[in-house]
């Protein structure tokens, strides 16, 4: 998908809102356990309730991989449900070598119809490059992230007095373009939004921790849009788990309207 | 398996040699090409004629997840082969927030028979802790990998004069110990060897870069070598692709050979 593209669909649509498909069959109705794919069935579903509420899909490869084969043919399922006026992220932090990243990038981006996948920054350029090859496709890198651990290496202190997050953004956008490269940024991090937008003022971010992390969807909306809005905001648990009895996918379209509704507003700002 | 029984595995075969199985079907012998499951049927010829030489098999995730369910079936069937005997790597550099590493730890260290898995470290403490809660189970930390990219970020140096790198690897080492942890330190960084045994004098390294990539196996063996040995020193490449004919099983398992009687000489000092 072109950046315009997801642009168009947003300003569209007045919504910026990325549902988490984070399924864990012990959270899900426990009617839909005896269908043949109960994780399909239940993705499915929720497709269906959420998308006029949303731009964005975004499949974490733990939830798959943790069943197996069985796991990776309901992903395999999933992404190729979800419509193409969607953008399809796999959540999947890889990163390696460069001969085994350009592995990583033939999976998720070649022979499966992922827009996007995100990607751990720790072994640098030739891991991350793989990734920027595709037209129409992105690497997306992890910035800042939303959880407890960030403290430990991302916010550390260079001796530039950039912080290691910093520095890794600013270097990894020298990589690619606001055309094939988008960053992770937690939405409990609000103190640096406005600085992360001052290091990439164009750049898409990506940003998880809205709902169960508890982050604002205010603030970093306030902070951190920009002129093409800019931001693609993840609620995985919050929407996906509104119920778990027959009605679950309805209220999880309740949901995902309920965070669309909000972003209308900050969208006419 | 426990870190006695590998030392012991190792004393006794004198070898500390880990076979590297980044199994790609671009590059395996065509006659492979026609069987049911051409990288499974290559994996257990090459897993057969080199047991005797190495203590451990690594799986490079990538090279099966490029080829979707097929490649993760063959996954699958290659660990289960690898007898006990055997300290298996998955290869697989995950990394996420709490409660998806939780889902990572399960699909390999639970689900999957694997004695360990590779690990990011740059989401923090969260996202490493998960891997850490398995009797007999292994995290296996990024520390300073042997790639180009490593001087990106890696080699930085902080504010308190010590590298991103060393900051990695201290930090790391207190949330475990060296029987559920070891680090990834890649062959071509000699020097470095010295630095990296005064960080963690007991841990075990998995040590990439030997072969394909020109990191020196002497280097590593007399600078990283501790009291109990505390090295797996992984070929991938160099072994597995020794030959591409009929005899290709029989020439890794000489290739094999061949760096294991390297390992008997330096254990032997």
């Amino acid at each position: 998908m072109t950046r315009q593209y997801l642009i168009n669909q947003i300003r569209e649509k007045g919504t910026y809102l990325c549902v988490g498909l984070d399924t864990d069959p012990s959270l899900i109705p426990p009617h839909l356990l005896t269908e043949e794919d109960p994780i399909f069935s239940f993705n499915k579903a929720i497709i269906d309730a959420t998308l006029d509420h949303c731009v964005a899909y975004k499949i974490n490869t733990a939830f798959y991989e943790a069943h197996g084969i069985e796991g990776w043919k309901a992903l395999e399922k999933t992404v190729r449900y979800i419509p193409d006026t969607h953008f399809k992220i796999a959540d999947a932090k890889r990163g390696d070598i460069g001969n085994t990243s350009s592995q990583y990038a033939v999976a998720f981006l070649q022979k499966l119809p992922f827009d996007s996948i995100t990607i751990a920054p720790y072994m640098g350029e030739d891991s991350v490059k793989p990734f920027l090859q595709f037209e129409g496709k992105w690497a997306i890198v992890l910035g800042l992230t939303s959880n407890p651990g960030a403290k430990d290496f991302e916010l550390q202190k260079l001796q530039n007095n950039s912080m290691l997050y910093e520095h890794v953004i600013s270097k990894i956008a020298t990589w690619g373009n606001a055309d094939n490269l988008m960053f992770v940024v937690g939405a409990t991090r609000s103190d640096e939004f406005l600085n992360l937008r001052r290091l990439v003022p164009d750049h898409f971010f990506l940003v998880p921790g809205v709902g169960a992390q508890g982050g604002s969807l205010e603030e970093i909306s306030k902070k951190a849009m920009n002129k093409d809005i800019g931001l693609l905001v993840n609620v995985s648990r919050d929407i996906i788990y509104s119920s778990n009895e027959n009605d679950f996918a309805q209220k999880a379209g309740e949901k995902a309207m309920y965070y669309a509704n909000q972003m209308k507003q900050y969208l006419s700002f």
